[in-house]
């Protein structure tokens, strides 16, 4: 059983990537049109229009979506297989399931909470989980479960990881990392099996690694940044979904630059998810298409 | 005979707006198919799926353009009509023509001037017309006709006015107002028949009328801006297509405002300009879509 | 008995302004080196070096500082006598005591009462006063009383504006309206005896009044921001600490711009707050210096 | 001989840095007053109030500043001796001496000598040297000598090295690199003897190096930017004086970012060079405090 947002019946929202073609919009928008659907944003681009990639966002609206998925569906796979293409469909008046996970620091966590409470964010958030507990009755102050699952010490993750992954199973559909401070090893990653968002606190790939705000004032740079980016195997080097950055001085402190850029990171963060939750972004090799 | 830009032969650029329906997108996507386009980039905007306002740009490549142009305007005119749209249909090829007024300021005007050289503007500019003379070297070093209309004395302004829509007549497809401090008629605007675009060196509606940085400071804002926006009769009023701010403290005098005011002012106008000269801007009453 | 944040222990605020002279800062530097004070910041102001305002702040460092408090208290009313200036000095270990006014709305007090649990605001939050009960539970999950005042029906405010003076009075130093949407009398704003700062949902002075939002998607203006002001009994027009500005587009509903509005608002108030906290904002007629 | 401006005639620019101490700031205040000076700014940072680093800047006036340097030079020699801390004092009235150096492109250069046309930079431009022609018509035409010394072929750069040097040599008070696409030798650096300003085309130290925004492009960030630094013999490793950015999205081609790059570019390096040329920038160690 899934909840619903009522403001999103029979809304549908089709992605579809591959080759560039001739046809290739007038297809779909002919498709749409005989499954009686109406077309209420359509986003489209081409790396280049000869040889190049081609990347289109169409929510529709159909009524009685849910009876008429299956034949949309079929026939999405029908006129898209002569082209190539791959493509999704989905009921966006189905949240996705997302997943917290958290450390200390309780900005990024509270601010994705905060706004899911106040409609921001379609989700549900079935988790919360922490390798600390300092935030745990805020979390279920929000009516959300917090699970906490202990750092492993040592290089070996495998009991933890182990841990959070029999939490995630069948219940999540996507997972933030909200300054979640361990590194997954790649056996993790394969086995989510759901993408995975990161909130880096440094403008990427400035300061890559751990200390970005140290590094940031040694370097004596005149703005700090934060980076949202979905996780791969190589450390901070996934595809960048959003950044931003703030203007600082020779004034602030290695914690000043950390706290000011903690309002960077919410704010983030936050368009990255909202992004991802509606569909938006698009993945191509290590980049992200933004509709 | 027009100047070509040979990066953009048998290009299309495609507005269409009007009441939304069912099958529009649809509608248009097949009849730049069956005339052989191949789609490069959609834009499309509803008010409300509902009841609203339909709104698209779409740009297509097609092979001879030029003699196509006739077979698929008469399609449109045809396939619209029942959907009682509005529609353009423009060549990318044919670059607008740009007339630029300007006063006393050389800001605004020198930046166009030399993106236009750079090749960043797909305009021609077939005069620069100044109710001063300072300017005149300058203009002429970039290979620009200058002509001088100084302004008349006194309300009546129907002289200078009408020694302005003569040169004008016939060789502009729109006109910028480049820091040019003279208030045209209405009649003026009436007769021009061709847009006109402003830039307002504040933030619009925020200190409309003269002397916005002098207010500025008596209000002791914390920002100064700049809005880029079509002229209307209604002084200050018009569509507004781009706007931008920057930062001031306490220690800005009047002045300052008004030079760090300048930078402002030329971003947003070059910005508006480009757009305008891409058919990028829709106007729908008191607004603009700008894809 | 006041609260003391350790770190700050020592450490004394001198706020002086008046009519600019010659010897002005070297008499005041020379007064904290007599009373062995050593200078940490020093920031300073003239709006016109010949018969202009004198704005300085100094931090200084004094061993002992409350027990020297009264006698650098008197040597600055004698010295600075002669020059006709204003002066403040305050412990800068004693944080203020600041209400939050609220109503139905939370993201501005919820950010409010995060950072200052983050330890980023130098203040204590005797209270939160609201007109509406939704946000109760939240505020005292932070430890912090929450007082409900319904708002009065109809134009005389007098009861519920002497039941917040009531809970005010001897408590506060200073009063937060965090997004709070009623309207004061003149005759409680001289009654609260403090500074009162707002945060208004527009880029002022556009869009004053009631539904800046409403009145800016009308527009169609390109950006909306937000003002963080001392309330005067000028409605919006009092003198203006902070504002910011966010990108908007066609695509924005008002209800669009109403959200991510709220995110600028709450930047703007929480940077407004920590510098009057930090006594960085000095008024000037309708103006402020912010150091 | 000097060019004065007549609008700081009589006002001088005193710069102190130095380990920190009690009484710094009054004894230099008091030095200004016993000289018969008035202060009109002072900005003063110290790193930390115990054992850290003291800057400071003041500008006062003195009338007859001329006859009176020399014994204010004198007073502070014997006063800040004690203190071990090193100085500037200059005569606002003269300008600097800025030799710009660029290449092909033409943004950078143009922007500052508009902006020197305008009274923005308080500078006099000797000359121009290019290692291409394209823009000597551009720069005679606003009165600077303008000199060609092409590029050495092959990695010993000697010749034209010299050729550069001995055009500068006693001619200027500093250098701005303005896209100038050659790497110094250090034994250039050396030689030349004043302050080499230059523009990085990247937001440092993200993309240092070649081709940075092709680099961009690869790696798919949100923002691009642009570092104006002070030229030391580690390449894009010498002390920042200013950075922004500008958004960027997946529409945008290498070329794209190249071109919106450059208005990032001569936006930061006119804000660099003007606050040079106005002593507002220290350099300590890797880092600066731009006052």
């Amino acid at each position: 059983m899934t909840v619903q947002n009522p403001a999103l019946i029979d809304r549908a929202c089709l992605i579809v990537h591959g080759p560039d073609q001739p046809g290739i919009v007038a297809a779909l928008a002919a498709l749409i049109t005989r499954h009686n659907g109406n077309i209420v944003t359509l986003d489209q681009y081409s790396s280049d229009p000869v040889g190049g990639d081609f990347f289109q966002r169409v929510v529709f609206h159909r009524l009685d979506l849910i009876a008429a998925m299956g034949d949309i569906e079929a026939d999405l796979a029908k006129t898209l297989e002569p082209f190539g293409m791959e493509w999704t469909l989905t009921d966006q008046s189905v949240p996705k399931r997302m997943a917290i996970l958290a450390s200390k620091s309780d900005h990024c966590l509270l601010d994705l909470l905060w706004r899911h409470r106040r409609g921001e964010l379609p989700v549900t958030i079935p988790m919360v989980i922490s390798n600390h507990t300092n935030t745990a009755e805020d979390v279920r102050t929000f009516g959300v479960p917090f699970f906490h699952v202990p750092s492993q010490a040592g290089p070996d993750k495998s009991e933890s990881e182990a841990a959070i992954l029999k939490l995630l199973e069948g219940n999540v559909d996507f997972v933030v990392l909200a300054r979640y401070m361990q590194v997954f090893s790649g056996d993790f990653l394969e086995k989510v099996g759901v993408p995975v968002i990161n909130i880096h606190h440094s403008f990427l790939p400035a300061f890559i690694g751990a200390g970005p705000y140290r590094k940031a004032k040694e370097r004596g740079v005149k703005l700090i940044g934060a980076t949202a980016h979905y996780v791969t195997e190589d450390l901070d080097e996934g595809p960048i979904i959003e950044q931003d950055v703030v203007r600082v001085t020779h004034v602030d402190t290695a914690e000043d630059l950390q706290r000011r850029g903690a309002d960077v990171e919410r704010a983030v963060l936050s368009r990255a998810v909202a992004w991802h939750a509606e569909d938006r972004v698009i993945r191509q090799g290590n980049h992200t298409i933004v509709f």
